[in-house]
């Protein structure tokens, strides 16, 4: 029995929960479709010197052949090779190497499971879907595409089955500008600590700018103040300004972020806040940068990142800026069904369980069954003439909504059962039709 | 440059070909859940021993983290585990683990990559999308779902933009029966060789029967005449009659064969074919086994298959049998898209790209891309003002059919212009609808 006991990080899910994970995905599908973003799918594994080069080391996994051919001499097989640890760095690669087929912008959009060799921990997975939405201009990108997407994530998390989230914008241009303003010269260091700030606290952060990175106490103090300025509208633009730093970076950063906010002004109150606390710690965002939050759940941290890059994909005649953001569909999911704050109720697709009367009946059942199908209805025939109690509650069990009694071959009428509402009725198979409104989970606490 | 080269057996598609293959993963999942199976997703990896056990342990890759944790002794860690090579043996530790969580008959999906160290060679994958669909029973299964499966799969191949497939089935009875009734010990060798009769043809199956297998002559060709018979309908009995062998094994093989054949007999003639030299390779094999053709492209050999087994997650309480068929995804792409047989013409799911007159129509444009996409309708906004020629040329080099000029604010109506007819007319962008016979796709030759 050892061998099947579940293996740490490599999260699976019942029938049920599988079906919840679907619906989502669709879903998330469906609006990045709405907008123009394309799918794409990248192999799982890319050369170990590409994925040296962008991640941390210790996260990879290798892969190998049990037995290498023997007359495949060192590289003349596939070489050293290593599962993606993201989509960043396969999407990267395959921009550049399928350019001759792409038009730009390239707006795609990329669900693929990833895998890190993380150490133990809670909530961390070792394999877990990526949910990645990205947009790459040829040469240049325009400001609303830094509009479109916390507008798009906004919607996308807005009609899933999870608690709402806060979108939380910033700019690195604001960060940097007022950081050169300082005369700060690690302004990555800078950005590394002020990041830390709702982990760590306003005092460790001080400490650590004046430690770590040499800053002066004024300096520290100033670069801690901006961290702390958050908002919902533009009056943000008056505290970074009372800071009184100037750098003409500043004045671009402060622009555009506000324009970001501008665009978003219809969303609802709350959706999308500015915090100027939000760096990312990757080194290649350059502008807009976000974090989504789910509200009530913040504790767990960003469920959602992403901003602008300058130049991702580095190597092709054009720079290619981008920005993009990952949805952490997994994290997400183990969470909350781990804290049964989302409980799936249906385990199979299955709306309607024709109830199998005796082996004579089968393949009435089965046409019965051909013709709800054909109209779209999810169905299945109970697999043994047991009595009908017993096959109710198997379809009860399972989270089938209907049970269908045959009609005879005198003309008597099929029924359907409503497990429900509890009510029976004859049907026309060739007109009924199910409810539609039948939930497939519950959600603990409103939307 | 040398990074960006494609890794052999690791196929990737162009956003168009992905495109196609996610409207055919899509159909088959609907089609899936129509008749009541659930999707299962498990994780890529299995212990190494599981796997071991299973299969040809060359085509195992192993994983390994690059830096395994110092204080992580043996098997502390993760253990030795490699990628699934297929989806049956994961999904058979699946049902005994998740087994209090399942109600059975369990049908269920399950479409994921799987992996396999092979040798380089023409159509043949490492990486590649598998498609299983199986129903387990406890204790027992009825023979109606040998019926189920090959209407399933007939149904679902029809669908799809590829060319028609004939499902042959035979039965391991019907072999197994003749070959015990012949006094043939070496059961599984001769299953083996009379399996490569389309390969090697019937002079090599004979020679190989009487040398590898220790047949008499007469043993040998009425081994081969057996895996001769084929037909249409229920005529195959009085030829495999013919052949005056006797066994109780043979009598049920062929009750349950002509079951099916029966059951499927409503289905287009051609649709499904008795085929006696279908065996099948592997051993857990114990009644119906299918295999699928394209009809026209027979030499890239079966492209689904799969059959009944009795007791393929062995360690329950109960037997677990089953029957289940796996469709190549990949396999049947790699071959359409690489002869150009199945050339996708849209490389974007956009339908309406909204043409951007100047720049301060940017959040007019986008206000009539959000309507329309509330409505259903994928949508995008042309990213820069450039001139409507090049603009609409993009959009037509996309395989975009409509581009839409935004009215003034004088009241003056949106317009749509179809590239594909050349037509241009008003509208109104809360009624309209595109046209939706839309094709994605085209397939040489008549489906």
């Amino acid at each position: 029995m050892a061998k099947f006991t579940p293996i740490s990080g490599f999260p699976e899910w019942t029938p049920a929960e599988r079906l919840t994970e679907k619906r989502i995905i669709h879903s998330i599908e469906r609006r990045f479709e709405l907008y123009g973003f394309a799918s794409i799918e990248t192999r799982s594994i890319e050369p170990l010197d590409v994925l040296l080069s962008k991640g941390d080391d210790k996260e990879i996994y290798v892969i190998k052949r049990l037995h290498a051919d023997p007359d495949a001499q060192g590289g003349q097989d596939e070489g050293a090779v290593g599962l993606h640890f993201d989509l960043t760095v396969p999407f990267a690669r395959y921009v550049l190497e399928f350019q001759h087929a792409l038009s730009f912008p390239f707006k795609r959009y990329q669900i693929q499971k990833v895998w890190r060799g993380e150490r133990k921990q809670e909530g961390r997975y070792r394999e877990f879907y990526q949910c990645d939405v990205d947009i790459i201009g040829q040469g240049s990108l325009p400001l609303a595409y830094d509009i479109e997407l916390p507008r798009l994530l906004y919607e996308v998390i807005n009609e899933l089955p999870i608690p709402n989230a806060v979108i939380k914008i910033n700019n690195r241009k604001v960060l940097e500008g007022v950081y050169r303003g300082l005369g700060i010269e690690d302004i990555e260091g800078t950005l590394r600590v002020v990041d830390k700030l709702a982990k760590i606290g306003p005092d460790e952060v001080l400490a650590q700018l004046q430690v770590q990175c040499s800053l002066t106490q004024k300096a520290a103090q100033a670069c801690l103040a901006l961290g702390q300025i958050h908002g919902h509208d533009a009056t943000f633009v008056e505290k970074v300004k009372a800071l009184q730093v100037e750098h003409p970076l500043l004045d671009e950063g402060l622009e555009e972020l506000c324009a970001v906010l501008n665009g978003c002004k219809d969303l609802p109150s709350g959706a999308v806040e500015v915090d100027l606390s939000i760096a990312r710690g990757l080194n290649y965002y350059t502008g807009t940068v976000y974090e989504g939050y789910m509200v009530g759940h913040e504790h767990i941290g960003a469920v959602c990142s992403g901003g602008r890059y300058d130049n991702l994909a580095k190597g092709g005649r054009q720079p290619l800026p981008g920005i993009g953001v990952s949805i952490g569909i997994t994290r997400i999911l183990g969470y909350l069904f781990g804290r049964k704050l989302l409980t799936p109720v249906k385990g199979t697709p299955v709306d309607v369980m024709v109830i199998l009367p005796d082996e004579v009946s089968r393949d009435a059942a089965f046409a019965v069954a051909q013709t709800l199908r054909r109209r779209g209805i999810s169905t299945d025939v109970y697999h043994l003439p047991q009595n009908f109690g017993k096959q109710m509650k198997a379809a009860e069990k399972r989270g089938v909504r209907y049970v269908l009694f045959m009609g005879n071959s005198d003309g008597e009428s099929h029924q359907i059962k409503d497990l429900v509402s509890g009510d029976q009725y004859e049907i026309d198979i060739e007109q009924w039709l199910p409810e539609t409104d039948v939930s497939h989970f519950n959600l603990k606490g409103a939307k």
